[in-house]
């Protein structure tokens, strides 16, 4: 747990108190949170009329944190030390009891399983901030964070025991998907439906929310937080009645609460183009906010429906894309990670499902065959699913719960695949060798898709191999969820100006099913030389 | 003709002869090329050191074209007006003989077969300036303008029976294809191989360019052309040599030249990013150039070879792409224009040859079907064919001559196809039916590949249908160029909540070979509704 709290002895401080924090200094560790709790006005509208934010110190870097209003008189910085050793801190406020207050604690190291924050590494892929990889097997559960303490409960224990290292999961409530009405953080605002004072957050409603992001956290999963959704906003007027200065409160609110999280994500919006009063420039401007506000540099994007959003601008740091389509077959999804030049997550593809409606009636193969077709196209894929009776619970990605489908044990055979993988997969001979990916003269997954080859003849594309190069091969069976090693070892020789083959023309045996891969990887000869000349 | 030249007498006038031209006012017609030649200084370097442009009004507009130098002390100011009616026009130069000269013209109608420039309409498409249909079916002839005058006489005739209405070809000259080195217009530039003065661009090389891009115009051929290309530079060392300053003169002197050519689309160059002496911020800075100079706004855009440009830039109007692979199969093409919100045109997917290399070894069935492919995800595809022993004479793509492939007819059945069909062809249920496209409710092409079915059972996506429509098919053979009416007429019923089928459950047979397409076009019933109501 890295949650750190002020003891209350320290909660009411002048600035004569700020030595004495010398004598007893907290600790928080690496990428956990630091939070400064102090006391303020409770008239007026705190959220508006009272700031408060407090730089953080160590050696000649500053960081600047704002801070939140979190009802009952009580104000908070949080802060997330992406260094350790000791920090210090002073605070800027426009009232005097929270201005000029300053004190230091101490930061240190990361504690086992903790890797920092989530960012972009080698244009198209993601790594923690202490450097180990991230490869992102995520889920979709909309509104579980809304739900009741028993299904909260059975979510995170699914989540536990799934392959799952992302949740795309809603700030903003949805109807049916929320604590029971009478419960005074049942909504985020005050008011009520159709009624909102946007300018009066509710504190309970986000303590609720953070809650579950550090939950998440603790099981070292990444919250990809969707700021607004189009769904509901008959039911509940949220999305619909924010004009320019309810968006811009309310984000800043989010970023302020949530931002001292490692595990968050920033997506500004489920379905974008389907949020009709909101328009490009809206969102470039609440993008523009969250990167201001965020001290951090949590990772930004937005999910479109039927327009992609223009994923190429600079405050997004990765293109977070509906369409199944793209991964339904090969050669597609290598186009648009080409286009943005971004890591690309298929964040929708639609969902493993018995829906009628085609966005909900995947079957597990298929969408574990879409996962594997976004990886050897050295993009992402996220999962959903959509089974079982809705009237009796809600399916896990509106609502959590159990998951029922058959691809969560598919995907977490996926997830050891790639864990053992050397490096990031890679399109290696991208536009013509489509099925081919890892990481030039070292490894190589091919996989065969739909198709149901009896046999392979080894043959790579010519990238990085050089004759002499000796490699070992495995049979995967994605959807069986099996590793057969193939006797006997692989010798490159080229083939022709392309292509590399084995020496002895050997040719692998495959069951003629569907959905199964090979893993190739170099045991010896030649190491791959740099840089890969382009042949055309 | 509508190329405009100033008589003799009217060389050299002064400010008292400016109203001596309203006696004889020279005419012009709409998107002609007016051209005003005005004498000036022979010494120093009048590329250099002499400005020239002129200002053209018509009633409260005003155009400003720049001036160039033409040689032997001949100083060119060309316009190419785009509105019937009197035109004034006043020049500014800092030597007073081309200083403060002002005249008029008249602009009568344009002439049959001429429709303007070529512009952008409803955001992936093109149109001509008086609203005709421009629908790109381009070939690639990189040297064709420098080639000797009977190799150009036979490369005319070849494109005058030819489907194609634009070709991609260089400014700049490729070694082997080229005048020959004793003519003194061999040379964009004085000085020769690796000793360039980029500072004197030879106004003969220019001037013979300029005469095929008129002679294209009077096919109605657009003139697609490469401001730089990655060729050669070894033998030439012209990109190579080029810096900052030698490519603002450089792409100046090309615009003020051959802007008034209403046929012109610049592409700033061909595999950009083989061009390694240049950076990005080159490339965005040389197409701002362009956009500031070119007082009309012809396409620009740029070729990729492994990395894609960044096509959402403002300053390109077209994504120019290399990617075979994009219309290999289905689904693929409609990704990019998703991406990049703007027409794209997919100009070069390889090339109809017999080359051992994989970039020019396609058979024609090959490169037709890439073409059916980028129409029904509604973008464009470009031609090229490397057939022929190159010792004798240089490929088509090359250096033009005559066509040997087997693609141009189909490409001119396709053509056909197009220039009768009511609308620009759109995709219509993107990402999930992607082998139909054209105008909901009204006109379809269903396009079946590779595939070859023994028959298709009537049925379209929702989009834009209504119960009770009426429609008549038509089976096309896009290989064998043949069209074959379907008996009797279809009717359009609810199939489910995504497709109609026909009220009857007619099926239409096929002949089960590959390259087959259907036309379907509404012939009476319910007109289609708009907006389409989008289902997921």
């Amino acid at each position: 747990m890295t949650y750190c709290q002020i003891p209350p002895a320290l909660l009411v401080i002048g600035a004569v108190a700020a030595a004495a924090l010398a004598i007893r200094l907290m600790s928080v560790e690496q990428w956990g949170i630091y939070e400064l709790t102090l006391n303020g006005p409770k008239e007026g509208n705190p959220f508006t009329e009272v700031t408060l934010a407090a730089t953080f110190a160590q050696d000649s870097r500053t960081i600047q944190a704002k801070g939140f209003y979190d009802g009952e008189g009580a104000y908070k910085v949080r802060f997330m030390p992406d260094r350790p050793g000791r920090w210090a801190y002073r605070t800027a406020g426009n009232r005097r009891e929270l201005d000029g207050l300053s004190g230091q604690f101490d930061c240190t190291p990361a504690s086992a399983g903790n890797h920092g924050p989530v960012g972009v590494v080698g244009t198209y892929h993601f790594a923690h901030a202490d450097g180990a990889p991230y490869r992102p097997i995520g889920t979709t559960c909309y509104c579980w964070a809304h739900s009741q303490p028993a299904q909260r409960e059975r979510t995170l224990a699914t989540l536990r025991a799934s392959p799952f290292n992302k949740v795309r999961m809603c700030v903003l409530p949805k109807k049916g998907y929320r604590p029971a009405a009478d419960d005074p953080s049942a909504y985020p605002f005050q008011g009520g439906p159709h009624n909102w004072d946007f300018t009066r957050p509710v504190p309970g409603y986000f303590r609720q929310l953070e809650k579950r992001i550090g939950e998440l956290r603790e099981l070292g999963i990444e919250a990809d937080l969707i700021l607004y959704h189009p769904y509901d906003h008959e039911a509940l007027g949220l999305e619909e009645g924010m004009d320019a200065a309810a968006d811009s409160l309310y984000v800043s609110y989010v970023v302020a609460r949530f931002a001292a999280y490692r595990n968050v994500w920033w997506s500004l919006a489920n379905e974008y183009d389907f949020i009709t009063v909101k328009t490009q420039a809206d969102w470039d401007r609440l993008f523009r906010l969250v990167q201001a506000e965020d001290p951090y540099g949590h990772l930004r994007s937005i999910h479109n429906a039927r327009e992609l959003y223009s994923y190429w601008q600079p405050w997004v740091t990765h293109a977070s894309i509906q369409n199944g389509s793209a991964v339904g077959d090969f050669g597609r999804a290598v186009l648009l990670r080409d286009a943005y030049r971004k890591p690309v997550i298929y964040d929708e593809v639609k969902y493993e499902g018995d829906l009628p409606r085609r966005w909900g009636n995947l079957s597990a193969e298929e969408l574990v065959h879409r996962f594997w077709q976004g990886i050897i196209a050295g993009t992402y894929v996220t999962h959903g699913e959509v089974l079982g009776p809705p009237k009796i619970r809600p399916a896990w990605t509106a609502g959590g719960g159990e998951l029922r489908g058959q691809s969560p044990p598919r995907l977490a055979f996926l997830r050891q695949v790639l864990d053992a993988a050397p490096a990031a997969v890679e399109p290696i001979d991208k536009w013509q060798d489509l099925r081919t990916a890892g990481e030039p003269g070292e490894y190589y997954l091919v996989y065969f898709g739909h198709q149901s080859p009896g046999g392979w003849s080894f043959e790579l594309p010519y990238q990085g191999l050089a004759e002499g190069m000796t490699f070992r091969a495995e049979v995967l069976d994605t959807w069986n969820m099996t590793v057969e090693p193939v006797d006997g070892t692989f010798t490159a020789k080229p083939l022709n100006a392309y292509r590399f083959k084995d020496a002895a023309d050997r040719k692998i045996p495959l069951p003629a099913r569907p959905y199964m891969a090979l893993r190739i990887t170099r045991i010896g000869g030649p190491a791959p030389s740099a840089p890969v000349v382009f042949r055309d």
